[in-house]
């Protein structure tokens, strides 16, 4: 079949590629509509490799993933061929101790998609169980259906925060997953999302999302912002979704007494976690891998009208533009967050 | 001062009640705007009791209430005199064990007003403690403010429900209460609301006001209703706002396993309990009395957007008119919901 | 192979039965070698069936076990031939959606031993996934291996009610189970257990277990004994394990506010549940059904001394005595509380 | 009064101290008779100073303590002369928003016995709050009583862990905080701790106090014990006691994952945080500021004899002995655990 393969970093070509997929019986076969570009993809693109991740062979691009049902196998219950679906892009071991508990997504056997020697999906068809592909409502698009992959870390993350109906939330870090986290910790329950980042027209498109107050941080102090909107009590939860080790090491800085922190981003070294600080707050520290269970549910919020991730679709290409569209990604506007790749019409 | 005074059941006036309340250093003297009447004040009216609480001496009505600070204790350092705030009308005892573990609200010494022999608040002035007085900002009226108490109600169910974003719930009974108790959990995080009753146009009503699919239990099955929109899974959430015995023994039936069911109304006899159902579903039961901490976070809700009472605010009437708002909401049509009285314009 | 078969209700014959189980990549054959009868055991010999469930066809009994492993299949990593075994005796459908949330006690599809038309294990092998059988460690015999499976609902109970250090419990109901959710409460961090009954050799051996103080139900009024207990203030946890419908029915009265009321036991009827008593003190109440994610926890407690089941092992017969020891359990001396039949000597 | 006070830095004096404390009528009186000596004490005495806290007047030592009631307030309610007594050190603001919400040991006004420019209680004489003042029962001595104090650090951690039974915990750094946590957390429904230190007479002594396997960090790698005890999963939880850097950056190595780590202990400088091992796990970090609302728990642990502290209980000074026992205590071998000092005999 005729996929985007990533030959070698920097080296994109559409080419064919032998893919050979039987279908099992809790299997279906899914023809791949839309696919967005992650900024995981870009990065194999141009580094070709992502830390202990090599790409040494050929690999298929693409993670975020909607598409239409084509085939199903003899076991499979809740969907039936043109089903229009997404679908998550990691499997785990179902007999590992951690996916028996509920924690599959902490799995070290996880299979996901562009993550080598794993293939993603920009490709026509691809073979996935039933239990990670999920039907899109009527009034969900294939487009929306694509953002779902990355809206779910925000999903993970606003779980893991056990928001609290009209809670104050910082999101530091203006980049898609801190856009989606917004989203996320809003539709949530969250009452307001405080948002801190250096690039002005970031901060000025998620001030246009819902009730987020924008904070540039190179001209002010994200806690006397914090402060003077709680009354001096300081944020319930503080999102950290900007990787960068100066916002990781200021995290209880605009945190209120007994608040969550929830690390999002990746920081590139150790940031200096200072006991001190978090003791005063008794700060509880999350961490998010991924996402587990929230699919449904992220589906569910964009379908009822609560989330809308449309303004954040900023860009998009055909299939025969993918190696174009890539090269976008790797250098776009800070005006733009998501570009998609439509890989087929429906 | 001129109040608005039970005398006994089915007795109210407009009449002078001297009520000397001195400032203490921790208190504030608000001047009343908007008082809202409750089901409560309403059954003091009728019956002259609720339960074991018996009016047997004149007591003032109302507990429902937003106004504007006139006066400030020696201590009191987040309140100022001129601004708009609502009040807690319950004020429990600082060193009782619940309330130092912070469920102030479980404390049995707790006064709360216009329950029986503590006085109400259809009147001029009362004197509050700052720590339950609330400031109201600038893009919240006191219309709004007078409805923070019963959605109180509402925002403590979703606490305790521990919402997870993107849940269903199911509301059973579409009063006051049972509306902003579907307000308060789309607001929390639910993606949508299924919401029971039997009488149309106040289903009418719930359906108009977000993403809330209306169920008229005398026509269609609720849990068919449910499990044909969650797949067959069932709601993560119910809250069983009618206090309607039958409504209560069926709680389980639309529950997803590992669902959590809240206790909101309170039927009048007790209700039969099928141990092997809840276990069936391992179903979380909890119980709402009055409410705790929420007061700021539904403030927060209301000031950022997030959700909107204005459509509950059916009836207003001018203070000199407060007999006939009684008698009003006594009897009132099911296109009502809420019935405030302006006790004074600003 | 030769087993413990129930022909119908009251006829129970130890005969050669066909049982063809072939072994699964994922699964373990084991040698039985101590089997507890447990109180379903004995409900479906005298009455051939428990609620919906009807033994229609001759069933094995049997389901609380331990062994050694004689077989393993190509797949199995965790367990080898000559390894000393526990079982959890019920096994879910892998895919089912509550299986993959971690809870796949609920899972509809569970085929659970000796629960029609399944097979129990009072027989000389059985094949079972890996994934539900679990090491003993040396110091961990088989009898108290057996006992794994009653304590490992005690265990579940002790999770719902999420013990906080120092807690106080209340446990109704002094059989087996009510025995071993004490024991359960206490290693799981309660300081205390206070246990009703109204048979008193029951309490007396109760009370030997541990700081357990019995309570008398027929001369003491428990709410009584726990308010003087505890300052006035009530039991923080009321593990209902009696299946008594008067005990259901008060079961808030010894809880203090915010306390949390664990339902094990299982009334033959509803239950009168009065909301005002259970939003007076906004009970958390958790039901129990069976147990999921338990079983290294219970055995880890057993083999550090934590907690010790060996005073519960009252009675033992052998393969050969094992109609007599059902005719025992049926009708056993209060002094009794757990009989265990040896299928084998290692 | 005639006290224990530290003039300054390094000089330590009995001597007469005139301290006027008016008997509240929310108060009680209490005559000291066991005081322990804490790092702390030890610490101003030798620094005279701890980070911000610096002692610039005359100030009394001690907050470890338990008492005999001499003298109640007009509203005491649930104290009498006579009852032997506990106490807890910090008295927080009863309005501040943290401790209306439960957490009154986040509040920044607490006031804390030696902490300066409060004194502390190496003297005859204390007017203490009834609310932080606890009854011990009959079987719970005044030694016991005094250590109810850096007990309270351990239960608080064992709180924030949420233990559930049968989990396995490894507490880092046996001094007398890790003592105390390795025992509040068995006591708290652990089955197993784990405890690493470099000092063999401390492992050994800990290695005594029930099931606790000793960690020689100088010889033995701990990540490699606790991977062979629990079948390659890891720690459910991590208690951080040292405040030992490196310690700390390697908390996420032993964590199974889904775990939790407690930071208890405080490095004298932020250490290396490194996300993405945080994040493979989805670790929750929480810290631990003092203690809230454990005494009666711990109090009740040690009356039921689910926790032993009296093998910490290592050396007993008169009080006229006080300044040879900070000397001691300054300088105690590593088969020291706890010093106490007999301010007076019943």
């Amino acid at each position: 079949m005729e996929a985007v393969v990533l030959e070698r970093q920097k080296e994109l070509t559409i080419r064919d590629i032998e893919l050979d997929e039987p279908l099992g019986p809790h299997d279906v076969r899914v023809a791949l509509r839309t696919v967005g570009v992650c900024g995981s993809d870009v990065h194999y693109y141009e580094w070709g490799a992502i830390g202990p991740y090599v790409v040494r062979e050929p690999m298929v691009l693409g993670h975020e993933a909607s598409g239409r049902v084509v085939e199903v196998g003899s076991e499979v219950t809740h969907l039936k061929v043109g089903d229009r679906v997404c679908m998550e892009p990691g499997i785990p071991d179902p007999n590992s101790r951690a996916t028996r508990l509920g924690l599959y997504n902490l799995d070290p056997a996880v299979r996901f998609w562009a993550t080598p020697p794993v293939h993603g999906i920009l490709r026509p068809t691809v073979v996935h169980p039933e239990a990670f592909t999920f039907k899109l409502p009527d009034n969900v698009s294939y487009e929306e259906g694509a953002m779902v992959e990355p809206l779910a870390v925000g999903m993970h993350g606003a779980n893991k925060a056990r928001i609290r109906p009209g809670d104050v939330a910082v999101v530091s870090g203006a980049g898609p997953i801190g856009m989606l986290q917004a989203l996320a910790a809003l539709a949530g329950g969250c009452s307001q999302v405080i948002m801190s980042d250096v690039v002005q027209p970031k901060l000025d498109l998620a001030a246009s999302l819902g009730p987020i107050t924008p904070v540039n941080a190179a001209k002010e102090s994200l806690k006397d912002v914090v402060m003077d909107l709680t009354d001096g009590w300081g944020a319930d939860i503080v999102f950290e979704c900007s990787g960068n080790q100066k916002a990781a090491e200021s995290v209880f800085e605009p945190l209120c007494p007994g608040g969550c922190v929830v690390l999002v981003g990746i920081p590139g070294q150790p940031f200096g976690f200072d006991v001190t600080k978090s003791q005063a707050k008794e700060a509880r520290v999350e961490s998010v891998f991924r996402y587990a269970h929230v699919y449904p549910r992220a589906i569910a919020l964009i379908a009822s009208g609560q989330l809308n991730v449309k303004p954040l679709i900023t860009d998009t290409f055909s299939f025969a533009e993918s190696v174009q569209a890539f090269e976008y990604a790797a250098h776009m506007p800070s005006t733009s967050v998501k570009v998609q790749i439509e890989v087929a019409k429906d």
